[in-house]
């Protein structure tokens, strides 16, 4: 376990900690006193300690996680559906009307999806959200969203490895919950950029 | 305020209870008991109401993003950056190194911005979190994110009102918080659409 500490970085107590949880599996007994740990169990730590302390979950939510990445998946979109499910922020509960909104912006980008998913869901929510805070999403809008996302969502599916469901939704579930902050950043940093070249040009811009 | 409560469909003891906290100014005085709300009464409100309830803000972060909207800006670029350092999720402290990761980033992707910034902060503490994870940012995934994002913050920023910087700033505001869910939402569900495509293609797909 030292040893499993100074790879990682993580403190002994620590590791103790996420056993005690179920968070990380039990190494095997090599002694009384003594466990063997390997390159699964640094990979587990890893994420581990991302989600609690970099992703800010939960301990229920990163047991999700884990929960969906042990059921040793045998079909790669099905597992990494079932780790977003499980991961934050959650979707509210159906109700009678159903996922309108959601499902008119989805057909409005001819995108093929599940439209009892939990994304589904979580997208007509957000969507409700801006709708009451009087800023809808226009057209043009969910045009330039939907081709924008819809790039990212290709780099991170192209760049998901394929060797075992296992892998690809330890990559799925790092990828969504870790590169989510990315992009909000990347976002925000992206608008920045866009004042200052507007503001510094000296001839109005081109009509577009 | 019963009226104001009607058009907006927030309840009254839920506006007395902005006012004493400051989120939304006093109405102009017509008696002992009676106050005149008007149009920006009403539009203030709403932003309030979607901070708190939909953007999950607290009432701090809320008051810290209201003061930002009455400051009066003059310059458009310059309030929407001070309405971003108000929201969450704010940045961590400078350290001695600086921002490096976040800096290389968007020197690469040739973006002008002000590098002791939050955003830039923010997009640094972002992109520590995958390299701890494991999974760091590629040269090909920022160069996929960052013109997708671009093209986000350019429709962002285009559809900003530019009448007035306090118009411009209210729908920076709603537009930042209120569609950071939105973009997440679509990111999975766009890759639930990415996977059921290729599963369900009966040809290899061609190399890209």
């Amino acid at each position: 376990m030292s040893e499993l500490s100074r790879t990682t970085g993580v403190p002994v107590a620590t590791i103790k900690y996420y056993l005690r949880e179920g968070l990380l599996p039990q190494g095997r007994a090599l002694a009384a006193t003594q466990a063997e740990y390997d390159d699964t169990h640094v990979q587990r730590l890893r994420l581990v300690r991302a989600l609690l302390a970099v992703g800010g979950l939960s301990v229920a939510a990163a047991k999700a996680v884990v929960a969906s990445l042990d059921a040793a998946p045998t079909d790669v979109g099905a597992a990494v559906g079932a780790a977003h499910d499980a991961l934050p922020p959650g979707a509210p509960p159906a109700d009678g009307a159903g996922p309108v909104r959601a499902l008119a912006a989805v057909e409005a980008l001819g995108w093929d999806v599940d439209p009892d998913s939990t994304g589904v869901r979580q997208l007509d929510a957000a969507l409700a959200g801006v709708d009451a805070a009087g800023l809808p999403m226009s057209a043009d809008r969910l045009r330039v969203y939907g081709a924008a996302v819809l790039d990212i969502a290709e780099a991170d599916v192209g760049g998901m490895p394929t060797s075992t469901p296992t892998a690809a939704v330890h990559h799925a579930v790092v990828g969504t919950v870790m590169y989510e902050p990315v992009i909000l950043a990347l976002r925000r940093v992206a608008q920045q950029h866009v004042f200052r070249r507007r503001s510094s040009r000296t001839v109005p811009p081109p009509t577009e």
